[in-house]
């Protein structure tokens, strides 16, 4: 069952599916391991920004852009790390979840697919990480709620800025983006929707051991 | 011949040498190479700093203090790039240069001197920046001398932050901290002042190849 929320409308048209009841629920019981996912989600975007930054130094718009999108990323990473510290909550690395992992390697190695893929990718990623602000806030405690309420405000055209980028330097029609955005919607879509052995920020629906059972 | 300038007094009592005037004069000679360089610095510089933050986890208060640092290098890196921009200068990745990778080499593999080492590399290529950034802003055009006076200002605390980190969290009393600090000094001394084949923001002066005929 869907989560009713304050999603913005441009990102839940933008996803195929919303995020499941169960993962909120899951999430709202296990706040600590949320919080140092997220860290480690934004230390992620902040590097994931950057890579553009190496990979491609000649489009400067884009550097410009993802220079300015990693040092949000960071004080987004700041304030989740001071918030874990006031709750007394050690921050841990965690490896790369089912979702990025999958995302990652649905891209395609050969230019100009990778970049087009890899910015249709951060668009998903972006978008997904905003829906989740915005299905968490009204369920955590008030001054984390207005943190996340926070995060969804500063970071909700983020995945506009990855688009507008998959158009302006990837060299493509509007009709072969959408055709390929369409696709890894779908793949975005299964892996939210799918049940999910690891608890993570961008995770499926818990894995429920007992539905498992004859 | 060393050049007179308004390096600030810790930075100047902090390095074993000043930059050499031929240095200087080249620089000034080659601006587009210098900012191309100096652009790549900066990227380089919040790259480092972050690689702390993925190495030492854990540490709560060095994670948030690179996070920040890495953002302001990014900011800067955002500002050189616009100037290029302005002055139709393309950007280029530039590989490692004689400086850094000299000075990375002689860091130490074993923790937790491997974090010793390069909290006090780092605040010595802080330190270089910052000098450079003073005696360069007298010799360039007006407004690119008042952004190189706007860096030193900006960036002029940087070192100390690597070295409290360096006391700080590496459990080395200030006897071994300074023994080993001085044999770094000299090593970053001596690549400042030997004559460097390659121009770069931290090169050494340039090899006179008229020098080298009989």
């Amino acid at each position: 069952m869907a989560v009713a929320s304050t999603v913005p409308e441009a990102i839940a048209r933008f996803l195929d599916e919303p995020t499941p009841r169960d993962w909120l629920d899951e999430a709202c019981t296990r706040l600590p391991e949320m919080l140092n996912d997220h860290a480690n989600c934004e230390l992620k975007a902040a590097s994931t920004a950057l890579g553009f930054l190496y990979r491609y130094p000649e489009r400067t718009a884009l550097a410009q852009r993802m220079s300015k999108l990693a040092r949000e990323e960071l004080r987004h990473f700041e304030q989740v790390r001071s918030i874990m510290d006031e709750m007394a909550i050690p921050f841990q690395r965690t490896s790369a979840s089912r979702y990025a992992g999958r995302l990652r390697d649905a891209t395609r190695p050969m230019e100009p697919n990778r970049l087009l893929d890899m910015l249709l990718v951060g668009a998903l990623i972006e978008a997904r990480s905003c829906e989740r602000f915005a299905v968490l806030a009204p369920r955590l405690p008030e001054t984390l709620g207005k943190f996340y309420g926070g995060l969804l405000a500063s970071e909700a055209r983020h995945f506009e800025h990855y688009i507008a980028f998959a158009r302006s330097e990837c060299g493509i029609g509007d009709a072969k983006l959408n055709e390929r955005l369409a696709e890894l919607k779908d793949i975005e879509a299964t892996l939210i929707s799918e049940a999910d052995p690891d608890f993570r920020f961008h995770s499926g629906p818990p894995l429920q051991l007992s539905k498992l059972s004859p």
